[in-house]
């Protein structure tokens, strides 16, 4: 399981203001952490620009990519972002990501079919819905793989994402429970080893954050290991569940533990 | 997932020094933890009786059961001692356990038929050892449901435990791996909704108690369940993998959490 950094985001006060003054050291000083932490990729959420586009951006990709030399997650809702995201990455990023959505079918997965990378695809319906249940989860992937199969995309090249909803919603475990299903179902549905990522921090998302609900994360991050989970995007410096994933991989590919390794 | 006290057991030298002066009062202040932990089942390892068989187990049996009214699970290798303490059962215990080693088909897989109770079979080789690898494990399952349908045995009467090891142990990773494998594979294997069992302690044994190893114990157990394990025999003192059970089930059985039953 991959572990991918959810923290350059812009919903961290500190990054939004860091973007809007072009100021390098937050940013920075947040990387190195990331890097720190054991994570293998950045997921860069820059939110809706204002200003100058490719400024913005280009700042915000140097900035990351020249402080760890890691691979990046390009994650807006935004084709003109994401393109923009593009051509400032020195590796090949993954873009984050289309759905159903038209304007994203039609503007966001030609852009990976273009650059050959990987993307992410939600299963959310065509009008952005989380589905309802795991039968639609279902249906909407096998819609979803036919899209990306029609625009030219290579099976690897797509990373389904199943929606994680947090948990405090009514429906919230069961939800839980159903994206655990999909990821272990995808592969047969599909017919083949399909690539999945699920936004751990979705689950939290919306709860004072307390041992318990920091022990779920952790729990549930096995669980989705368990059920063959590819790539997480969590809080990376969450340590406890940076070591759950860290545990996970070396039981599921039979490494002996190195408990240096492990810092909680 | 139902939960199983593994705490009552020999090892704990309280526990011995009370079953030799047949002193209820250690065993009736650890029952009540244990009730209190949320633990569905208590398991009873009295280890090799010295003095008066049966009056040791009977002590042993009433002292917990008067005080918890759980069902008891009989843990010993020896036919004469689970024989003993069935007879003190209220209710039907499960029997823990018979393996392929001839004795033990022999003289404790007729006891759970006699008495129609589950019983625990572990896949261990006639000559009991751990299996080298997973085909192994496999065909040690199919050989020990054959012996468990030969002798009269439902197929829900026998629970399959896959038989962890330490991860201290060279390939104690690699065995973890092919216990969640096992577990997994089981129903398709044999046919039947298998019932299994991972005697849980067994993972973190020898090696000194941190919070790196508990994390581990958690995180495997999380993996365990999205295996699809039946029931696990641990610790129940241990606050974080007992919520970490709790927190699986509810997600299994898309139950909406209650924060105030996790106590960690």
């Amino acid at each position: 399981m991959i572990l991918i950094s959810d923290n350059i985001h812009i919903v961290n006060k500190i990054i939004a203001k860091a973007i809007e003054n072009l100021d390098p050291e937050p940013i920075l000083d947040l990387t190195l952490k990331i890097k720190k932490s054991g994570a293998k990729i950045i997921d860069i959420n820059p939110g809706p620009m204002r200003k100058d586009r490719e400024k913005e951006m280009a700042f915000l990709i140097n900035t990351v990519q020249e402080a760890t030399g890691l691979q990046l997650c390009l994650d807006s809702p935004d084709p003109e972002v994401l393109e923009a995201g593009l051509a400032f990455c020195k590796k090949k990023p993954i873009i984050n990501g289309f759905s159903l959505e038209p304007h994203k079918l039609d503007k966001i997965l030609p852009l990976a079919v273009q650059y050959e990378t990987e993307v992410v695809g939600f299963l959310l319906s065509p009008d952005s819905k989380v589905p309802h249940d795991l039968d639609e989860r279902l249906s909407l992937a096998s819609a979803l793989a036919e899209e990306a199969k029609a625009a030219g995309l290579a099976p690897d090249q797509l990373i389904i994402d199943p929606v994680l909803v947090p948990i405090s919603w009514d429906d919230g475990a069961r939800q839980a429970r159903d994206v655990l299903a999909c990821i272990r179902l995808l592969p047969e549905l599909l017919g083949f080893p399909v690539k999945t990522i699920v936004g751990l921090s979705n689950l939290t998302s919306g709860v004072a954050s307390n041992d318990s609900i920091l022990l779920l994360e952790q729990v549930y991050l096995a669980m989705l290991a368990q059920a063959g989970l590819g790539m997480a995007l969590l809080n990376v410096l969450r340590r406890r569940s940076m070591a759950t994933g860290y545990l996970c991989d070396a039981i599921q590919n039979a490494r002996v533990l190195s408990w240096a390794e492990i810092k909680i």
